[in-house]
């Protein structure tokens, strides 16, 4: 199945656009978990345990492992493999090489590890994003729009009224002849989301950028699926997993993914009234 | 002591602007090797053996190591640390996020790892980048004009008669103020290398695309020297490492970057004189 439809499946299966993003910080996680052998590990078994129910897929950034180094790469590897397979498993490398090279990539997150997608940076242009398009079943989320402050720095740049980040978008589109590109546009940016949407309605978004970042969640979800022909994903990290507040810690985590399905579903019968 | 200032210093020490970039495949190493219970271990352990005398830094494209998964990252942490301390070592990552999350990977690379120098990926902007140069100890070698064909995909947008990949160079040379901001420009481009030389006089360059890519060497080195006042790396990974022809094996790799070695330097002083 086309990875597209697979997403529209799984959101609609689930009745949820919720994507957790699993950003695993031993200077987080409730000091309980810390007697453990593998403290992150149990920590992440338990949250895909208590969110799964309410999350249609679940994003691993890569650099929260790889600053532990070999140890880190194996524990992605143990949690992706924990992860439900009736949810997407996002690998969020933000990768890309030239052609020849990211066809390494490509194994690394595909073959060697068994995600359903990755993020891509498209600065390489297409052979750096083609080995990851190449399989119909797997998805390619690539950077459009990000959630940071550095997004004003190139993502602006205007060629001839169109706009780098909308250059992007219109190549995603173009890119899109097996139904798996997806584009990653922060929920900081509102109104260029709205833009984007109408540029490209039926490529499927990952939003992170709310909560933590202050993105705006109503008005993301509203834009998203306004006049749009598929489905989003919110990603929350920070504002699900973490909490100061010790006492039926795994309860109020579910709780908070919960009321996060429930408000983007409610955003987004609004939008499409 | 500030980056840059060491490269300046390495390259003169050595009398040489090679970098080899450890590009391992198993199926392209010679096949007396794969008697060895860690065919890519000593075969990279002989390459340095026999090149580290020609060499003055080495590249390690993390793509070629994460293809084959926790046992990828292992070997690429063990070859990384048997690199002699008189060579650049440059980790080819080509990460960026936002700035809290690039904060991880320069952990992974520059703590966790012993890298001195990592390449990064313009698109998120400067926080994307921030974390690595904070380190005035630590090379930075932002993706400029990239060796492949999709770099004509994007980087050559043009911004009121600015390219973007010449708005990323007068970046770099706004960002560097700790004397650690490098860039990658592809041999491949010799007449946009020229140009991008005069913008920035004083960045090095690290320049990828001469062999197997076809990137003309002699334009490359005369123009990277051309009215310049630093040094720049030149890689050679395909070209150096592999051969079809197994008789003195180790000798001829050792030959070849000697060879490179010389052949960049007299173009280097016939651009100097």
């Amino acid at each position: 199945m086309r990875f597209n439809d697979r997403l529209e499946d799984v959101c609609k299966h689930k009745n949820s656009c919720v994507c957790v993003g699993l950003d695993l910080d031993i200077a987080k996680i409730p000091s309980s978990f810390l007697r453990e052998k593998q403290p992150l590990y149990v920590f992440a078994r338990e949250i895909i345990n208590v969110t799964s129910e309410y999350a249609a897929a679940y994003k691993l950034n890569t650099a929260f492992y790889e600053a532990t180094g070999v140890e880190g790469w194996r524990l992605l590897s143990d949690i992706v493999d924990m992860i439900p397979g009736d949810t997407i498993r996002i690998a969020d490398a933000k990768r890309a090489d030239i052609g020849n090279t990211s066809k390494m990539y490509a194994q690394a997150f595909f073959s060697e590890l068994p995600f359903d997608a990755v993020t891509v940076n498209p600065y390489l242009g297409f052979d750096g994003i083609a080995p990851f398009i190449e399989r119909e079943d797997k998805g390619v989320f690539i950077l459009c729009l990000t959630s940071n402050p550095g997004a004003q720095d190139f993502q602006y740049l205007n060629h001839d009224g169109v706009l780098l980040y909308e250059q992007v978008a219109l190549k995603a589109r173009e890119w899109n002849r097996l139904n798996n590109c997806c584009l990653v546009v922060g929920a900081t940016h509102e109104d260029e989301l709205r833009q984007i949407r109408r540029l490209v309605p039926d490529i499927p978004f990952l939003i992170p950028g709310i909560g933590a970042q202050g993105g705006d969640l109503e008005l993301s979800v509203r834009y998203s699926f306004e006049s749009s022909t598929t489905s989003s994903l919110f990603n929350s990290s920070r504002g699900i997993l973490y909490s100061s507040e010790p006492e039926d810690y795994m309860q109020r985590v579910a709780e908070r993914c919960k009321a996060l399905r429930d408000e983007i579903n409610r955003f987004k019968n609004i939008s499409m009234e």
